[in-house]
C-alpha cells in the first residue's frame, strides 16, 4: 500500500471534514481533488449499496458554467449528440470529442436556461478547451468553474431518504430530470441520476457554506435507514457497464468505440468541431468496441490495461476490473477488435497474477 | 495516512519499474499521472539530494508539442514572455495565461526548431487550451502529446555522473539549454534544468522503450556516487523558492502576483491572448506576491490554504510548508497583500496545529 501525499493541489472538497469523519481509508485524484474510494471496505461498501442508501460526495464533478446569447451554439460544438430538443431541466450524456473525434470527456450536460449550461465533468481540464474554443471564435459567452459541489445519494432507499429532506415531490423527478427544491432557505438543483445503478439523485450544491448542514441533514435524517458516507463503488460501476473516462476510454477514442455511438446524431449535430472525423465511423462503425469482459476467478487491482489475447495475438485490452461477491469470478471493462467482440467469444487476459480465462460478454450484468 | 487506489486513470511512467523497485512509499498525482513523493523519508531523501546525486522520474512533466508552420505564432499566444529572441536549444520558462491574464500553467518552453516546440507542462491538462486555441484560430499546427518522459538527474554530482554515460561534453550545457546526445545509438535531449536548487539536468527520454535500460545504465554508472531514485523535494523546493501550479497559484493569479513579471514581455509580446488583460497589472503592479515564509516551530502538511493574519484581519495565506532540518523552524511559501509584504514583516500564520508566528521573507533560503 502506497500512501498518497496531501498538498494543497490535490483540493479537499466542501464536504471532506464529512467524509473524513466517516473515516475514508483511500482516494483516487479527480479533477485535482480528492475523491474518496472506499470507506469500509469495497467488498462492504458494494453490499451496503445495493441494500440501504449512501451519501457520495462526488464535488470532483466539477462544473463548466456556460452563460450568455452563444452558451447553445458553444455546447453543440462540444458533442456530435444533437442538444437541439433539449430542455430546460434536462440533463443530457453527451460525449465530447475534439476536432479528430478523440474523446475529450464523458460529460452530463444540464440545462439550466437556454443560455445557462452546466457540464458536469468527468477527469479532464474540460473547461480548457472550452474556454479556448470560446475565446477562438469569439463566442458571446461567459465560461467558468462555479462554487457548485454534486453530492450524490444512491440505493435503493435514496427515495425515501430525499422525501425526508426535501419533501415527497422530489420521487416524481423522472430519469436525467431536474427540478428546483428548498433547503433552509437555499434553492438546490436536483437530478435523478448518479454513478451507480441502484437508483438515486445528485444534488449540486451552490455555495461552500451550505454543504456540510446538507451533509449533516441527509445523514441525521437517515439514520433509522443505516444511511452510510460512501462513494463510487469499483465494483458496481463495472457490473453496470459504467464507463470511466481515463480508465476505459481516453483521447485515443472514438465515442463509437466506447459504445456511445447511440448518444452520437453525427448527420444532424451541425456545429459539432468533430463532427467531419466522425462521420465515416458513424457509417461505418468502429473497428474495436467497448465490452463485458467475465475474467475467471478473482483480480487484484487493474492498473494498467491488461491485454486480452486470442491464440497468442492481441485482440484488446481490459482496463477495469474487480472481484464480484454477487455474480462470480471478476467483472471487467474492455476494448475487444470486431473480429471477438462476439457474445460468448473466449479469450485469455494477461493478469500481473497470470493469465486467466475471459469472455466477451454483450450486456453488462445489471 | 490514507491509501491511493491505483486505476489506469492515473498512469504510471514509464520508471514506474525503476520507481517500484526503489521502494516509493508514497505518491502524488500529476498530469493524471503517478508522481513519487517519497522514498526514504523527506528528510533523509533532502539531506542525500544536497549531497549526492539522485535519479527522478518526472514523466509526469508531459510534453505538448507544436508542430507546423504557426507553431511560433501559437507559442507566444500562450505566453506574455516575448519569444522572439529564443534561439533553437534554448528552454524557457513561460508564465502562460488565459485571456484574462490568469495562470492556466508554468511550464518550461523547449524550442527544438522554428517550427516545432515542446511546452514541458506543470498540472494542468494545458494540451486542451493549445489546441482550442489553435483550432478557434484555424491555426496551420499539429498539437499533440508525444511519448517522451523527461528523466531528472539532480545533486552536486549529477555532472560526475552524466559525464560517464553522456560523455564529458554534456557538462558545457549551460543552464537552461539543450544539446543532443546519444545512448545506445538513440537521441537524447539533455537540458541543464530541474526542479530543485542542487544542480543538475532533465533528459527528454523519447519511446517507452529506452526508459528503463536508461535508467538501470545511470544507477549502475552511479553505484559510488551514492545515487538513489529520488523526486521533488517539498523542503528543498520551498527553500528554494521553487513553485508549484496548483499549490502556490491557481488561474485566480496572474504572473505578477507570482513574482513571475520578470517572465512578462507584456508590451512587446503581440499576440498573447492574455496581453490587454496584463497590461495594467504590469504598469502598477499586483496588490499581492508570494514571498517566503519563516513560520516558528514544526509544521505538518499544508493541504489546504493557512490563512496569514495580521492584528485578527486576513492578510494573505500559505500554500506550501515543509519543517527544515537545514535553517530550522520551517519553510513556507505564500501570497501576502502589499500592506504586509515588506522584508521582516511579522504575521501570524493559522495552522491545524494552531496559530504559529511568521515571517515575511523577501528572499528564499538557497
Amino acid at each position: 500500500m502506497a500512501a498518497i501525499a496531501f498538498s494543497r493541489r490535490l483540493r479537499r472538497t466542501n464536504f471532506a471534514e464529512g467524509v473524513e469523519a466517516a473515516g475514508a481509508k483511500g482516494y483516487t485524484v479527480y479533477n485535482h481533488m480528492l475523491l474518496p474510494t472506499v470507506f469500509r471496505s469495497v467488498e462492504e461498501d458494494y453490499h451496503h449499496l445495493k441494500s440501504a442508501v449512501q451519501i457520495w460526495d462526488v464535488a470532483v464533478e466539477r462544473q463548466v458554467e456556460l452563460r450568455g446569447p452563444d452558451a447553445a451554439r458553444l455546447m453543440q460544438m462540444l458533442t456530435p449528440r444533437d442538444l437541439r430538443g433539449m430542455l430546460p431541466g434536462q440533463c443530457f450524456y453527451i460525449p465530447t470529442v475534439d476536432e479528430t473525434g478523440g474523446m475529450l470527456n464523458d460529460p452530463v450536460a444540464v440545462k439550466l436556461s437556454e443560455d445557462r449550461w452546466w457540464i458536469s465533468i468527468a477527469d479532464s481540464d474540460l473547461l480548457l478547451w472550452v474556454k479556448g474554443i470560446a475565446y477562438g471564435y469569439r463566442l458571446d459567452v461567459l465560461v467558468d468553474e462555479p462554487d457548485v459541489s454534486p453530492l450524490a445519494i444512491q440505493g435503493p432507499k435514496s427515495d425515501e431518504l430525499m422525501s425526508r429532506v426535501f419533501g415527497s415531490t422530489v420521487s416524481d423527478l423522472r430519469f436525467f430530470r431536474f427540478g428546483h427544491f428548498d433547503f433552509q432557505g437555499r434553492d438546490m438543483i436536483i437530478a435523478r441520476s448518479g454513478y451507480s445503478k441502484q437508483g438515486g439523485f445528485e444534488i449540486y450544491v451552490e455555495g461552500a457554506d451550505i454543504c456540510m448542514p446538507l451533509w449533516n441533514a441527509l445523514m441525521e435524517a437517515g439514520k433509522d435507514l443505516d444511511v452510510h458516507a460512501g462513494c463510487p463503488n469499483l465494483i458496481e460501476r463495472i457490473e453496470g457497464g459504467l464507463l470511466s473516462y481515463g480508465n476505459d476510454m481516453t483521447r485515443e477514442n472514438t465515442p463509437h468505440e466506447c459504445g456511445l455511438g447511440k448518444f452520437c446524431n453525427t448527420q444532424t449535430a451541425i456545429g459539432c468541431v468533430g463532427r467531419d472525423a466522425l462521420l465515416r465511423v458513424a457509417k461505418e462503425g468502429p473497428v474495436k468496441q467497448i465490452r463485458a469482459i467475465a475474467i475467471d476467478g478473482p483480480v487484484g487491482p487493474c492498473d494498467r490495461p491488461w491485454k486480452l489475447m486470442a491464440k497468442g495475438k492481441q485482440v484488446g485490452q481490459v482496463t477495469s476490473a474487480a472481484t464480484s461477491p454477487d455474480f462470480g469470478g471478476s467483472v471487467g471493462i474492455g476494448m475487444v477488435r470486431m473480429t471477438h467482440w462476439d457474445d460468448g467469444t473466449e479469450l485469455t487476459v494477461e493478469t500481473p497474477d497470470g493469465p486467466k480465462g475471459a469472455i466477451v460478454k454483450e450486456k453488462f450484468w445489471i
